[in-house]
């Protein structure tokens, strides 16, 4: 269906050339992945999303690399094959390791298994952990 | 229920104490939160989660504040209201400051608001994020 | 797996043809989609399946389109890929155009991610939100 | 709101009543939890859900013990308090041990676990998994 | 902890009231919930979130009560008891009757059913359903 | 990536040969699926993992059938398709007939569909489940 075609540079509107200039020049890179092309078939969608990314993603308080971890921790737990094989590969590229990835993962697979410990062993919040 | 009781560590049996005591001691605490004292309702797995814990949780490729946001980030995309509570201090023990946690939270934010534009929008896999 | 198989209409016992029938009827279609042929592979489940569903998708105080978004939404939450599929196409031929689309992904995916943001900076329930 | 209120025995229409008594009479119970005293604001869902889950939770290939235990694994992997609470003293009814308990916390654990670790480091179906 | 604290009109930055008041201007309103008044510990993402919200719930192909709907949807689905809370009161506020709310539930729940029941029998999609 | 790489038995060091021949003498079967291939990558999380699954799966106060469907239960909730094909396949190795399984998911599509039935009505817990 035509909300789901990838909607390429050449064939874009101005309003979404700029959005893939931005990207593109942001990232310092020369191509744009299919998450954007197809979010293009939706102009307002793909600038807000994009504007919310730029400012989110950037260095702050913590670092990019830190931050791709966390997004793949979570795309991992929601179970999301494109944002799993897209961020792997982001991480790597800000210079996730080999070895930082075992050690990803191994907290990832671990906090979903006590996530439900907790939860079905009904375990009341301590005093100590309780906000002031 | 007897298998929610919180087992305290005066009425605990020598195997429950010695996980116990390896908890305080490896966290530098004198109390056990209660995830671990209603473990304790089942010996091996107490045993089996803290030594699984205590293995992966340690200082690596990956520094321990950033393991404790990683599972945090677990924890809020699922939604368990005990582990969020507990490692959100965890995180502020071990150094985390507000303004990390507000990138933290907002990253967290984004990768399930972007997962499902991926997954709804039926987005296929770029070639460059394939494995080889 | 036999339990895997799909159940032709021309290989169907009496009991799995009328309910095949019934869905093309009130369907209005002469085709029915993979998810009945395999679930008629447990009779008792196909039947107690469709006519749940024929009853719950029926027009009422909610018009057919409405319910058929507001079940998409739920797929995409919970990254189904066959019901992804088959609910957008269902949601297309009852009327979802292009614009349509695109404002309920955006809601999508906003409400996945301030779900989170509430429960990672545990938001307490105001008094006013509270059922009376 | 209305919505939410609990419909009790004395106040319910004779349709009500009529699912209230099956569930007591099904359950050799005298008391109807809750759940149904809440779905009884719409007793067409009151029905259907009752109807359903008289039908799967009998006797069957499965024990009603083991279709508990199954029931109560996906409640906590979908963080359920309700349902975590509930189910958990509908397996002890129906003699669910403190060891089988421990035993199936700690495979509902592990599944969470290794979910992520499957999913995380892309691992592909083996041909000998695929249905044939 | 600081970053919980709820942040009152009073004793918010001119920033912040600045949301607030658009805030209370757009909705016709003269209070402000929990969920604004936490994430206000961050301006940064208390402005981004607001923008995004009040762009995506306007009316438009879909008019409000359809999204707040929807909204509930993800919330359920995703087990949030705030957000649930919130947007019941939310979705009344904009119309829905008793009677929408009992529909909305049941397409809820049976959406969830049969997500898994597609991917628990590893259903394969259609060519009919296949983006074209 | 070389982090995503099967390890086969002829490339593997001593310490990742060890933990497949005990997979294989424990499941008494000749071959490794994908999954422990790839998290060879990892031994440290190749061997803790194998511990684990081989105490948690081992015959105990549950049989090793029931373990495999719970497993399967949390699998089709968490939609892992990996998962689901293998433990789909291990749960009818060890006995599950074509009629258990039919059960088994009738009963996690229901635990799926009144989870949220319980969460939207925003059911509150009864006096009687909540724990002494």
């Amino acid at each position: 269906m035509a909300m789901h075609q990838l909607v390429e540079y050449t064939d874009a509107s101005p309003e979404v050339r700029a959005v893939y200039e931005d990207i593109m020049a942001t990232r310092k890179t020369d191509w744009i992945n299919n998450f954007w092309k197809v979010l293009a078939n939706d102009p307002a969608t793909l600038r807000r999303t994009w504007e919310s990314i730029k400012q989110i993603m950037a260095p702050g308080a913590l670092d990019p690399l830190t931050k791709e971890m966390i997004y793949f921790a979570v795309s991992v737990t929601n179970q999301c094959p494109y944002c799993i094989a897209s961020h792997t590969v982001s991480a790597a590229n800000k210079g996730m390791t080999d070895a930082m990835f075992h050690e990803l993962m191994a907290v990832v697979g671990m906090a979903n298994e006590t996530n439900r410990l907790a939860s079905g062993y009904q375990v009341e919040i301590d005093e100590q952990f309780k906000k002031l």
